[in-house]
């Protein structure tokens, strides 16, 4: 079975620490929001997904804490810490989503005891983490058709177990193609500046025997050049309502590569990474990260000191790249627009 | 004036050290052939021209050694030392063309007495060293023309000083147009997994005040979708008749997202990268490099132990993505089978 990298036991949060990995397996515990939106923003977890449950396991970490005469006085007490939990990544959708179903619950919920809406809470985010995990393996199922009986993928950064509550977007179809008898091998993009690639995706792939083979960013034309990549899959960190997607840096030049060798290129997400308030991806805010991500490698130096960089987070691929969007309700093709809204129809 | 790393001082060799750049300036002397390969190997210095100077000065270095009977003798002795040098790196076609004109110069100076012969032979390789930099200053003037007179410029690896013999190709271009007076700022890919354009270009690029901004290889496709680089200039290892160049892994990418996005996409080469020999560039070797050059920065470990790698350290970008090949002799554009046959004529 794929990890888990975050669950509710013994009264708190544990998170595997994905700053450490593949080296070291380290295990996190968490038992306040604070510390939550901490290994957020540090990426001790990371992946839109696994974010959202991150958020909402903060969530109710805060809502145990407080102490309140009645409901308004609850809710004035839960907003400012679920804003401090959004305010910890501007990019993924599902952190946001995630929070809102949570003030939800809670509003749904007012007429409880406050014992009883805390552990509600608590069961809430059980159910985002669970859920996702479902989602996932129902995506894998949609997804795998569309794959070839035999050939080689590529992924880029890692929308896997470790992005998820389990199993994976992207990398979640890849294993159910496999589950289901196909011969895929995957290609990872190492993912610079964090590595996720080379650190999390092929650490996770490894780890369940699935073949999978290490390259730098900039290989995977040549390779595409080659014939020797059949399909490339990603997942994403919010999708606009016409299907543009915003993702891991890098993943827009894979899709332009994709369509220079008419190799299908598609995307894997739960229906909640899709932000249908968005028109197009030009308004999904962009992180820029810190300037150190690219210019050292733990205390590494790699350019001269001084040096102006350039750090964006993510980049938006245009929907006219994306061959099809993969989601837990099924695949989206061709028309996005009414595709993606009929999901939530 | 821009750094020259390769130098022939006190009957020595010296070069700088480009593996320790940006973080440390340490020139190492090398007094026989056998320490040059080595350092060719090793990547104390690269780029195809300042490898064909290496090559050539390594050639001196083993002649000066050589004791022989007659020119039979000594041709015995220098073919292999020739070999040797030549076994070092497969890709740039520069290191068997130094070494070739060091064999023909041998050849056309063969009733000389002996010491007179080595003693021309280094002359042969301090001509070598002096042409590749006025070849760079005039590739310069011609490629300056074609940039715009305020723009941003990305480039692709390291085609720079530390390359050559000084000044550069594709940063000689650069360093022109700013000596005409044009406003050029520069985007240097940090060029995955060797680092030579956050170690190296944006280290000459930053001591020469020219501007310059490093970003990830993955990030560029981003940057050339919101209009943010107006042009493309990058060297060559290896150029075949028809015009195809092989370069640094990645550059196939950039060249693809230029067209994508309609940016011109340059390339900088003295005519000593040209192999007429090869018809097209599927027949140019591309060396593949040691996996752990992917799987750590320094001794840091970036991905899991075992895993499987592809390090192919050039590619290979067809004709029909490259809007200029600019020499020395001027820029040829269009029918390149004609334009580069005509430059040897």
């Amino acid at each position: 079975m794929s990890i888990i990298p975050i669950l509710y036991e013994d009264d708190c949060v544990k998170m595997i620490d994905q700053r450490l990995l593949p080296t070291q397996e380290v295990w996190l515990e968490y038992r306040d929001y604070r510390s939550v939106a901490e290994a957020i923003v540090t990426m001790v977890i990371r992946g839109a997904p696994a974010i959202g449950i991150a958020a909402a396991y903060g969530a109710a970490l805060g809502a145990r804490e407080i102490e309140a005469s009645d409901f308004s006085d609850f809710t004035r007490k839960f907003q400012p810490i679920c804003e401090e939990l959004a305010a910890t990544r501007p990019t993924a959708v599902n952190l946001f989503w995630a929070l809102d179903r949570m003030k939800d619950c809670a509003c749904s919920h007012q007429f409880l005891p406050l014992p009883d809406l805390k552990h509600r809470l608590l069961q809430e985010a059980h159910e985002i983490a669970r859920e996702d995990l479902a989602m996932n393996e129902a995506m894998g199922k949609h997804g795998a058709t569309l794959f070839p009986e035999e050939g080689t993928i590529l992924t880029h950064c890692n929308a896997g177990a470790l992005a998820t509550g389990g199993y994976g977007t992207a990398l979640g179809v890849v294993r159910a193609a496999v589950e289901m008898g196909k011969k895929i091998a995957v290609y990872a993009d190492e993912t610079r500046p964090f590595n996720q690639g080379s650190r999390l995706t092929a650490w996770e792939l490894q780890r369940d025997a699935i073949p999978v083979t290490l390259i730098c960013d900039n290989m995977a034309g040549a390779l595409m050049a080659k014939g020797e990549i059949d399909g490339v899959i990603v997942g994403a960190d919010r999708i606009a309502a016409n299907g543009d997607v915003a993702n891991k840096i890098g993943t827009y030049t894979v899709a332009v590569l994709a369509r220079e060798h008419n190799i299908p290129f598609y995307v894997a997400v739960p229906t909640s990474t899709i932000d249908l308030s968005l028109a197009d991806g030009s308004q999904i805010p962009i992180e820029e990260r810190a300037e150190r991500e690219v210019t050292h490698t733990g205390d590494i130096q790699l350019a001269p000191s001084g040096i102006a960089v350039r750090n964006p987070a993510f980049d938006v691929t245009p929907n006219r790249l994306v061959t099809a969007i993969i989601t837990e309700k099924g695949v989206v093709q061709g028309d996005y627009a009414n595709g993606l809204k009929a999901l939530f129809d």
